[in-house]
């Protein structure tokens, strides 16, 4: 049997993106007349028709996923854009609730939702042990982000390690020997990853870590909790008798509390701390010093889980997928490249 | 009767926020041994149970609320940190889902979550006209942040008009007489009350708008498109024969984008250009000039916008609130304070 076309045939043949093919189905005003033209030729000689993935579905399920993340932050944020985009295919829509890092809480919204039959659960798990059977809820359930280790589910996650390894190479390359690390909850698996990226560059440069500059931003429910862990890591490190001479900082809240702290120290970024924060965004594009980022695919690894889900829905199968990190060069972590 | 106690009461009688009695019940970690102690005593004394508002629930109804919004910028996560918090009281838990500003993408979103039995939705609607019939949802329905002009429902929204009043006055306080005004998308209330403010101040100064100095940044759909609607908006007004001396941009991303602009041609704020933005977030603690901002109380409005939807469901009566906006005065606005 032939294969049905898909959204992302008809973006390929009309040379725009999956975004522009679903604005001009939907009558959306955003592309020119030029881009309809190609967009419905596209369709007409590829013989799409929107309803099939849609038909696919089997009844008495609703046409709803539900994304469970632990807070609100601006990772996660970009994480539902790219589900709802590729929620397109699938005519799926999709609602989001935020377990407030409460594994109890997580466990209730999983049963809501099972209850109210959506067709899937896209799961960022509060801490990484599921403390109940994974067969408790009747709807299928990706992981993204974090991984659990009692679990057995498709996953699509980040290589922490890998990013966490090249941020830590280039404050090294660029002369710092102490260097202080500032990381999120202890309980997830990210924070254990992160970690061991920055203790193999040191080891690397035969450097052994200092448990002194390893930092846990402390309780982690809120923006305002995690800029205040950021920001007292950042004052109790320097206080130590050997102060570090640059930071790795391991996400966007506590990259800000840390900058906060470092300015208020009257310190200037890269000229007396070298730095290095966690997941681009729009503002670090008018930010001074612009900063060196660990940037996470937020937006793809959102169309992956429900690329995932809808695999795992039709077929059974078990997809696991761990993307590279981009190591964003700018000016705050000093001027020599690795590559240098 | 007497009233039965509420989580608002216990938090009162033990002198803590709301959250903190949440976290107590909810056995969280964040509390010391001293506060939950305080907590327990209140709950003690004033016979309080938690579970007197969700027996009130119908049967039947799911403990479900959804949220739609038109995206997911920063200002409607704080709305849903807001919601959140306070669906503690009533037990109920939160959905969130985006329409990506198109009105059919927002009804087939509430049908949806009316089919799921949904306890209620708070809205903030793609467009000023609700095209369906009210009744179209077996969902209480309240509005949040924007206005529809042709449905009576409960609304929660912020004073657009004073607070772009009080930032423009504050910029002709500074000696700008040319004020470029940068809006977001014109079909949707708040555009039409922030012109209204900004206009309202010019006359207070007998100046008469001038429409060249009024853009829209175009097409709001995505994060990228509205920042460079905000970044085309600057650009194009500096290209003006007479320029603007300075810019009121009234959100978040439209924000980004014209700073952007500015540095790029080279002009330093507030020296060479004025600058008044919207919407507080905290990057902008470690921004550099610090931000004069008009600043919506988004966490708030999300609090109240469930308390009106409680209302509502128990006694029919349609809850209207217009929440002050703050201008938080920093440095991008010039020096001259408005009551100097």
């Amino acid at each position: 049997m032939k294969k049905k076309p898909t959204l992302y045939d008809v973006a390929k043949v009309a040379n725009v993106s999956i975004a522009t093919v679903s604005n001009v189905l939907n009558h959306k005003s955003e592309a020119s007349e030029k881009t309809i033209q190609r967009v419905n030729e596209a369709i007409k000689k590829l013989g799409y028709s929107r309803n099939e993935s849609a038909r696919s579905l089997k009844k008495g399920e609703s046409k709803l996923i539900g994304l469970v993340v632990p807070d609100n932050n601006p990772f996660f944020t970009e994480i539902l854009n790219g589900i709802q985009e590729e929620c397109e295919l699938y005519d799926w829509q999709v609602v989001a609730a935020a377990s407030e890092e409460s594994s109890a809480r997580q466990n209730q919204l999983i049963k809501l939702l099972s209850a109210q039959q959506v067709s899937g659960i896209i799961l960022a798990p509060a801490t990484d042990t599921l403390e109940i059977p994974i067969d408790f809820s009747s709807a299928p359930i990706v992981l993204i982000d974090r991984e659990l280790h009692n679990a057995e589910l498709p996953i699509i996650k980040a290589d922490n390690v890998e990013g966490s390894y090249k941020a830590t190479k280039m404050l090294l390359r660029n002369g710092h020997k102490r260097i202080g690390l500032i990381l999120a909850s202890p309980g997830i698996s990210t924070t254990v990853q992160r970690k061991q990226g920055y203790i193999d560059a040191l080891k690397s440069a035969q450097i052994k870590a200092d448990e002194k500059l390893i930092r846990y931003g402390g309780d982690y429910t809120g923006t305002k909790a995690q800029i205040d862990g950021g920001y007292q890591a950042v004052i109790n490190m320097m206080n130590l008798p050997s102060p570090p001479t640059a930071f790795f900082v391991t996400n966007h809240l506590l990259m800000i509390g840390a900058v906060k702290a470092i300015k208020e120290l009257r310190l200037s970024i890269p000229r007396d701390i070298g730095f290095i924060g966690f997941d681009d965004h729009p503002w670090q594009e008018i930010s001074d010093p612009p900063f060196t980022i660990v940037s996470q695919p937020a937006f793809e690894m959102g169309r992956l889980a429900v690329r995932a889900l809808n695999k795992l829905k039709s077929t059974g199968e078990i997809v696991t997928a761990s993307l590279p990190l981009q190591l964003i060069i700018r000016k705050s972590c000093g001027t020599k490249n690795v590559n240098d």
